[in-house]
């Protein structure tokens, strides 16, 4: 699992005039979630970033992240910048990608050199300066009515979308019940359902058939088939139990 | 654009016992921000629910979002109900998905009928009760070293990573049982148990869990579990007239 998250040191979040510490503990929660650790601030509000690093359960990620007065000291070492932004039409004479086929790219990139994703503040989000040294800009795809998304969750989608490769599917699979399994709970079933009453001898050919349609339809696990067939055998026994007293 | 998420509608996203006003709030913005509009908050903190409501910049999605006293209620009208966690193992029967695969059939699943996605409160997550609920869990793949996100983020990587295909397919498809026809059976189910003797009283919660979660792992029809009621209804007839003859 841990091989997985290696390329990722490669890539850079930098947070630009963030004024909430909530924000900032935030995108670092989410880069720990992500396997990403490369922090950067720049011009952060000192109140907030001073808070955010001293704040309980602050991940250590944090602690270790940078500080920076300007950008271009900030992305020095980056070798692709990458502006993130919620317009929709920006005519700065930036590509914009969605976010989808951007992270494809920026993972493309990684093993040519770092790669810096930057996020603006809270209110304005990048300014024109910020976004004159990105090579282009990302897009979240949210709804036009309302497409600014909060800081701290954007961050974490983007963080999400890059560090998805494969879907990892956790799946501890039960073993499906067999046809025999199947068949000796319709065969239960049925008797139950002659001795309560619910079926008559006369119809009993279409409820045979209604029956394992019935029980085919459920996909039950192997388990799950004995359970249902012990549970019904224990009513039949009560049944005819209280039939010959 | 709007038409893209018509379909979004028929998601419903609960939250369980919510402390943080922020985090109400933010899972309301992110919702507004992927055109999702159903939210539902069982039992929350009363003071997290009132100040998120009155919060600067509340979402009008949140001032709309419905308030309930137990998740069985909050539930009713849901046919496919999926818990949020973020344990790699948990041995409570409940199949595991990856987000992205869980997301897929969550899609699949809209045509059948409403579903429900679960988050739990921020220090537990969704208790053992609230996961009997649930037909299965999903995950969001963090690295295993800091697994638990930020409720906010979750929420919203859930519902970037729900929006991001727009292709549902609406085939005729029958209409899954709902949250309130399982509970019905489930009642049944369990009275009939009880009756025949199969179930003791003494064990009777851990049964309630067990039988809840073998009907939704059956993922019946609405049809289906009418029938199943029906059926068992009558077994349940039959064993008490034989005690009162």
């Amino acid at each position: 699992m841990a091989a997985k998250f290696l390329g990722w040191d490669r890539i850079t979040l930098v947070l630009i005039c963030t004024r909430n510490p909530l924000n900032i503990g935030a995108a670092a929660r989410a880069m720990s979630n992500f396997g990403f650790r490369d922090l950067r601030v720049v011009n952060p509000y000192q109140v907030a970033f001073r808070e955010a690093r001293s704040a309980v359960g602050a991940t250590p990620l944090l602690r270790t992240a940078r500080e920076y007065d300007n950008i271009a000291e900030a992305l020095a070492d980056c070798s692709l910048v990458v502006g993130t932004t919620a317009a929709r039409n920006r005519k700065l004479g930036h590509k914009l990608r969605g976010l989808r086929e951007g992270a494809r790219l920026i993972r493309k990139r990684l093993p040519a050199g770092r790669v810096a994703i930057l996020f603006g503040s809270e209110k304005r989000g990048l300014s024109n300066d910020d976004i004159s040294y990105c090579h282009w800009l990302l897009r979240i795809p949210t709804r036009e009515e309302h497409p600014s998304m909060n800081l701290a969750q954007a961050v974490a989608v983007c963080l999400y979308e890059l560090s998805r490769e494969t879907s990892i599917a956790w799946k501890a699979e039960k073993a499906a019940a067999t046809a025999a399994a199947l068949d000796r709970l319709a065969t239960i079933l049925l008797e139950t359902l002659q001795t309560s009453g619910y079926a008559t001898t006369a119809a009993s050919k279409t409820l045979d058939h209604r029956v394992r349609k019935l029980i085919r339809r459920t996909a039950l696990s192997d388990e799950d088939a004995q359970l249902w067939s012990g549970m019904l055998r224990q009513m039949l026994w009560k049944m005819r139990s209280r039939d010959q007293s």
